[in-house]
């Protein structure tokens, strides 16, 4: 798919069909996400590929927005690495660069998927943490459940002029 | 350009001809960046386009990383918007979300941008707010030059699988 059709089609998709997802195209994604810009290249980021069934099924009893990863085939659950973060306060913006990043790369391959907020939510943060086994140094901080959309999403303009200025407020 | 070749080929780009950015590219630009996902879809973002040399110029005295915007045509000021952040904490993951997208259309349309960050730095927020008379309550996030790039950047593969985990850690 062209880049900027891409960028103004992806939404979020919240039911998926069964099929699993290859590997490759896993490592499409995974890739993708690698290759977000980051503060000074410092790439603090880790990422945990959910597959298991009983691993997904927990995750709505931690996440009051996270119903969707019963039907989900995949998740990948975006981390902040502190002992990779060089440049104080950026990991956050790394991160999301690399969710984004994320989200376009599945979309592009024939993938629904969703931004699920965890950080900055302790609540959702510490069990999160604990089901993964994640070391304290590493904050979880999104999640993306992924799978074949079971309907094509339909695109909207977010276009807005009034958000636009030019040179000076 | 193909969705994952503008993922895996962007990179940073500083140095820039002097030929100026065409109005519908422009309007590609902030359309992706409009397009971003973002916390229930509040879109708490604001975009100041800045083409005056005299501005443009003023920046690299406020910004220690900024000296690129002497040669560039354009930049664009992400702002985040304090009174449209609907869930509190997350205007900077839906200003990064937005960054990201603009840095990806902007490769994708033949130019050359630079993620350069200004939040959470207080030194540089400051200055810059002045700088385009900014509301109290819309925070510069990052500033992004653009141009069309002196010449093609390396494309490097950013893959590690040291940073993906199975399941568990």
């Amino acid at each position: 798919m062209e880049t900027l059709k891409a960028i103004f089609t992806r939404r979020s998709v919240r039911r998926y069909r069964p099929d699993p997802i290859p590997d490759e195209i896993m490592q499409n994604l995974l890739r993708a996400a690698m290759s977000a810009p980051s503060a000074g290249n410092e790439q603090a980021w880790q990422f945990v590929v959910v597959t298991q069934r009983a691993l997904l099924d927990r995750i709505p009893a931690i996440h009051p927005h996270a119903q969707m990863l019963t039907e989900a085939q995949a998740a990948l659950l975006v981390c902040g690495d502190l002992q990779r973060e060089e440049h104080r306060g950026y990991w956050v913006q790394d991160c999301s660069a690399a969710t984004e990043n994320l989200l376009l790369a599945a979309h592009d391959q024939g993938l629904g998927a969703v931004w699920v907020g965890v950080y900055p939510r302790e609540e959702r943060i510490l069990p999160l943490r604990e089901l993964f086994r994640l070391p304290e140094t590493v904050i979880p901080f999104s999640l993306v459940p992924i799978g074949y959309p079971t309907e094509a999403a339909m695109a909207e303009d977010r276009f807005n002029l009034e958000r636009v200025h030019f040179n000076q407020w």
